[in-house]
């Protein structure tokens, strides 16, 4: 069986070849980075790597919410020329923590897009959380930066329109998910000879619950991830596997590959951050500590790779991994996530906009841990699906089942 | 920490891109290939991936020891045109079993030689067991053949020549053993980027056993491998541990890696078959089953990939997989191949050609288990090394061993 090749890896396969070929070394100047997220979980990650490699990276633009005193601090330490603030508000707030060379405050969606297509970037970190990312994602593959694109819900959303966008551009996207870093990493030379891709998945802190104990889930035990230290709605959404669900939809867009030849596998460790199945029987895994800083590190250094702040794993004293598989049942986010992928169109963009309503209203108590796959479902069965929609009616279908589901809770 | 690029990366990335870019797939004719030591495991295995796929393959010549009776069924069944036999007599003995096609029957090792170097001939397979291989090998990159290699032997008495040869040649040396294959593949495009090479074992059958315990182990415990279905020299080897040792000195020499950069890990199942370590903390790994008719069949159809005879694995009914140590106190071998390795010039032909002798002894019921180590350390102590040996000094280095560890035993 021969799969549709993936753009990136003929891409890698061309650099490093080039490469090995001209004895050339990527990243030789400093690389303007732009962070979208930047007081996020992944955006004080991705500071700590770039503050290890100064001499190759430099902040060119930091964006955030409203968290004004930490980008305040980030500002301090890494000089952006360019800021963006979610609101006029907060950028007000900001001006008076007093000091700062910064040129330029942008405001808003706008904004992220403005700083997502900088003359002067060359990296656009999309850190950001939900379905936000997806108009400055389009904007910085628009203006052909390199996308490190830890926002899955652009993909989930809309993501035919952005592969779109990025084969056409000849934009370079890296995935920063530890999942798709490693199958990207991977699959290199090896996507036409893809036979399957398994997704690995700790299955969260609620792993071995019954269906009795789930039912006690609070918001401190969801908050609790076993392995990975994470942003609030990304361990939520590990918690109910939804995140997994997420991740086949992101898989699915990134390497052109279709919902039967991805699967989903328990490795409660996460030890092994995925693996492909290839034509012969094969397996290539990536693995290594649960610690984001190596795939951020991955999606800025690429196709190089540099020394790493993380500190090594010996598998010596490892003791052993486990696999298993996920349980449906008990989780059937997961299911739901795959149903919305196959049937296409607006649909992942329902289910995920509904999904982040749901875990937005269990973070501020308003919902049971299990309501959350339900409200999804709900929203999903009441969607009047488009069947080939243009960016207007995913946005549309976005804030219809955002309106829908607040009703429903 | 840059390493030195290991020249099959690079041909390998050229030829995936060369591919890639042509949409050029190799092997759309049949290539002939010739099997040296196609009466022993690895051969007998390389007929069942070859009967699978005899739209690509064809076997032009086979070479056996004195395994008349089995060979004369390889011959009815692959028809090959050249066969090669240890002597004169045993080509006799076939001739008596009647009624072949075999254009040419040739003793010896100038006969391995010459079937090895055949114009017509396109991939060699070299099988045979021990320092036999030597000649062979260097035929067959003489002739610029592909040299499917599972003879580790070769690599370790003589690796220095025979790479520099498969250097100047241009010929591609593309590994065999399990262990090399995964690492092969794991280092296409990231040679650059090697912190360390991890050579898995699985321990062998005596992983867990006391000192005491190891006194009392005959031929038959010896020989019962628990993953791994392989000839009975390696069978032994891999119960002493020399076998992972001979590994690491073909590390060093098929992939240019140093000595301090070559670790081994215990994997008792046998899953992941190597990894990589590379400089930002990444590992790179090879897993599936334990069966040697997928990176048989993967040095056949490099670099391409087919689907294989062997049952596909599903890791969701794994359970586990259990890492650990090397006990280099019980299994002294380990730690004589890292020395002789490092020592270099003639060693490592003299461990491998002492291990050879002592193993056979092991396998006639002359000597104990235990022996083995102590005699390959006490032939080492003896030996006078050469420093920069050339092909005959090697040879010579080989054959004094044999005589002394015989003295000995």
């Amino acid at each position: 069986m021969l799969h549709p090749c993936f753009a990136n890896a003929r891409l890698y396969i061309y650099t490093t070849f080039m490469q090995e070929k001209e004895g050339f070394i990527m990243n030789k100047k400093q690389s303007n980075v732009i962070i979208l997220g930047s007081t996020g979980s992944i955006g004080i990650q991705a500071l700590d790597v770039i503050r290890m490699h100064s001499d190759s990276f430099r902040v060119l633009g930091l964006a955030a919410k409203d968290e004004v005193q930490l980008l305040r601090e980030q500002i301090e330490l890494y000089q952006p020329e360019y800021i963006s603030l979610a609101d006029k508000e907060s950028i007000k707030k900001l001006g008076e923590l007093g000091g700062s060379g910064v040129k330029k405050a942008l405001p808003g969606v706008e904004g992220l897009c403005e700083l997502a297509s900088l003359p002067e970037a060359d990296i656009v970190l999309v850190a950001l959380s939900g379905a936000i990312g997806i108009l400055p994602t389009l904007a910085a593959i628009e203006a052909r930066k390199r996308v490190a694109l830890a926002n899955k819900e652009t993909l989930v959303a809309a993501g035919d329109i952005v592969m779109q966008e990025a084969r056409q551009q000849g934009a370079l996207i890296i995935p920063v998910d530890s999942e798709h870093s490693a199958i990207f990493q991977c699959l290199a030379g090896e996507a036409r000879h893809l036979h399957r891709i398994w997704l690995t998945a700790s299955g969260g802190p609620f792993r071995d619950f019954t269906r009795e104990q789930m039912k006690a889930v609070d918001l401190e035990m969801a908050l609790q991830h076993p392995n990975w230290s994470m942003g609030p709605k990304i361990t939520i959404d590990s918690a109910t596997l939804m995140n997994k669900g997420l991740e086949v939809i992101e898989a699915h867009h990134l390497f052109g590959v279709g919902y039967n030849e991805i699967e989903v596998l328990l490795q409660a460790e996460s030890i092994i951050h995925s693996m492909v199945e290839l034509q012969d029987g094969a397996f290539l895994a990536h693995l290594g500590r649960p610690d984001m800083r190596i795939p951020i590190q991955y999606a800025l250094t690429y196709p190089e790779r540099m020394e790493s702040p993380v500190e090594r794993l010996d598998f010596r004293t490892l003791g052993a991994i486990h696999f298993g598989r996920p349980d449906t049942q008990a989780f059937p986010a997961l299911a739901l996530a795959y149903e919305a992928g196959k049937a296409g169109g607006t649909m992942p963009a329902v289910l995920n906009a509904a999904n982040e309503v749901a875990v937005n209203s269990f973070m501020q108590r308003r919902i049971d841990f299990a309501r959350i796959p339900l409200l999804v479902e709900r929203v999903m069965e009441m969607h009047d699906m488009v069947k080939q929609p243009d960016l207007d009616s995913i946005l549309a279908a976005d804030a219809w089942a955002r309106v829908r589901c607040e009703e429903l809770i």
